[in-house]
């Protein structure tokens, strides 16, 4: 069930990559991509990340048993209105979205029964954006979330699956509801707080950032257009997070008003100590991880 | 006016940089270390960083013509309190805290006027802590702050700021509470804030953070005791600059909550788009700077 003929909607970072690390793999997929600026299928083709490029989103999915849709996910919606009645019977549509909910439900809604849809999430990229930031290595240790349903056919899940494995990515499933709200907290809460940390300083504090500073803001340099559309159709758990990451603003700043006697500065530094704590086994285990591969 | 004979109160890694800085600056100055672990000290002298070790304050002090106050800032009130009788007439003093109004204040009122006390904060160091994490080049193109003030001798200012710079530092001036309240919003307000980020996480959103998380929350890695003492002294500054943190976070969440007709939309991806390019030109500028060490 692996792809003999692979539509990908959106030629970008994440879409040029699955090109090149597909060929990389030693795969003889034929790749047609679908893009709407030309400059970027051009940088495509000469990349060597398609085979193909088709200038409509139905006649690029006319042939293919698969199709990925790598757009912003604020184009998801009318993409699957344009491909729908185009699709192939038995065709896996997948797409690489950071939210999962919307995409899972139109898809249900949209895509014929004669279909499979299977959400992904390859957890890769960075604040760059572009195909000419493609690289065939992008998925090689990366987590890739797949958010099956009740609906979702188990053998192209197991395609899906599989897929990802083969360009180097670990996959892990998770209900599309589960999905949206974990990942809003790890990933969609710490863009919005970056970028309000980015608009609140002054001209006078901004030049005296150090690397502290530029570490912790640079998710913050990511497209806005593209995380507009994330923001927004994740809000509900994004003022969820926000409503959460408040308390434990809140609960330090109580910390911080108070009378400070030996006892409550000893309950300040081991707060601040548990975060750093939390901090260093995670990061020991991203480590332990990588060197797992 | 530069160090013959020079006491580091409290060698940890600043402290131990300092000396570390020194020596390879080509000076002849002898170093006099202080601190309270023995394991630090041995340290401190196996490395080069301090010459001799003196096991009270005040004999450290004593014969020396430069004092520098390197502990974490929650002990220089007690510090000052120690070394004022004991300080020779002349002397330069200076530290090396995060936070200048409260120090500064507290040698105006603590230091004979027969010595000189010139606040400094270099802006150097890391979320590591300890002497053993000591190297000289730690303040090589780093931003010193100096904080002098209507008080402050003329001369003792020049000779603090020629320090700086022969350790290769680049120094700049400002009253106190113009630093409290602009490195309250560039590093207290971050650090703040990444460590809250990181104490709201779930179990299951934690094992999904990626790269972008690790980088949002490094700050917060740092010592629970030592960021104590700086967020204490600095509430009143932490308190307002998390009110107009909060400002930004609210216009944001606002911006996702309403209806989202097309300029809407175009207005909420505008306002991301300038906090990325801000980080842009912030981050061109740091590399701008680097370059034209």
């Amino acid at each position: 069930m692996q792809p003999k003929r692979l539509t990908i909607l959106g030629v970008g970072l994440l879409g040029g990559s699955i090109g090149l690390a597909l060929k990389a793999s030693g795969s003889s997929c034929h790749v047609i991509g679908y893009g709407h600026r030309q400059s970027t299928i051009d940088t495509a083709l000469k990349m060597g990340a398609i085979d193909e490029a088709v200038t409509s989103p139905e006649a690029a999915v006319k042939d293919s048993d698969w199709v990925i849709l790598a757009t912003p996910v604020g184009l998801f919606e009318k993409l699957l209105l344009q491909i729908a009645p185009a699709l192939p019977v038995n065709a896996i549509v997948t797409d690489v979205g950071s939210t999962k909910r919307s995409i899972v439900r139109q898809a249900e809604i949209t895509l014929p029964k004669t279909v499979h849809f299977i959400g992904s999430h390859p957890m890769a990229g960075s604040e760059k954006r572009g195909v000419e930031f493609a690289k065939s290595d992008l998925f090689t240790g990366a987590r890739c979330i797949l958010t099956p349903t009740s609906k979702s056919n188990p053998s192209a899940l197991a395609a899906v699956e599989q897929f990802w494995q083969s360009l180097g990515s670990k996959t892990v499933q998770m209900s599309p509801e589960d999905h949206d709200r974990n990942i809003c907290d790890i990933s969609h809460l710490p863009h919005a707080i970056a970028a309000a940390l980015v608009a609140m300083q002054s001209e006078e504090s901004l030049p005296l950032a150090g690397q502290g500073f530029l570490d912790t803001t640079r998710v913050a340099g990511g497209d806005g257009g593209l995380w507009r559309d994330i923001l927004i159709d994740n809000r509900d758990n994004v003022a969820d997070s926000v409503k959460r990451f408040r308390a434990k603003l809140d609960a330090l700043l109580n910390m911080l008003g108070s009378n400070h006697d030996a006892a409550q500065r000893e309950a300040l530094a081991r707060w601040l100590d548990a975060a750093a704590e939390r901090r260093k086994q995670l990061f020991a285990a991203k480590i332990k991880e990588l060197h797992a591969e």
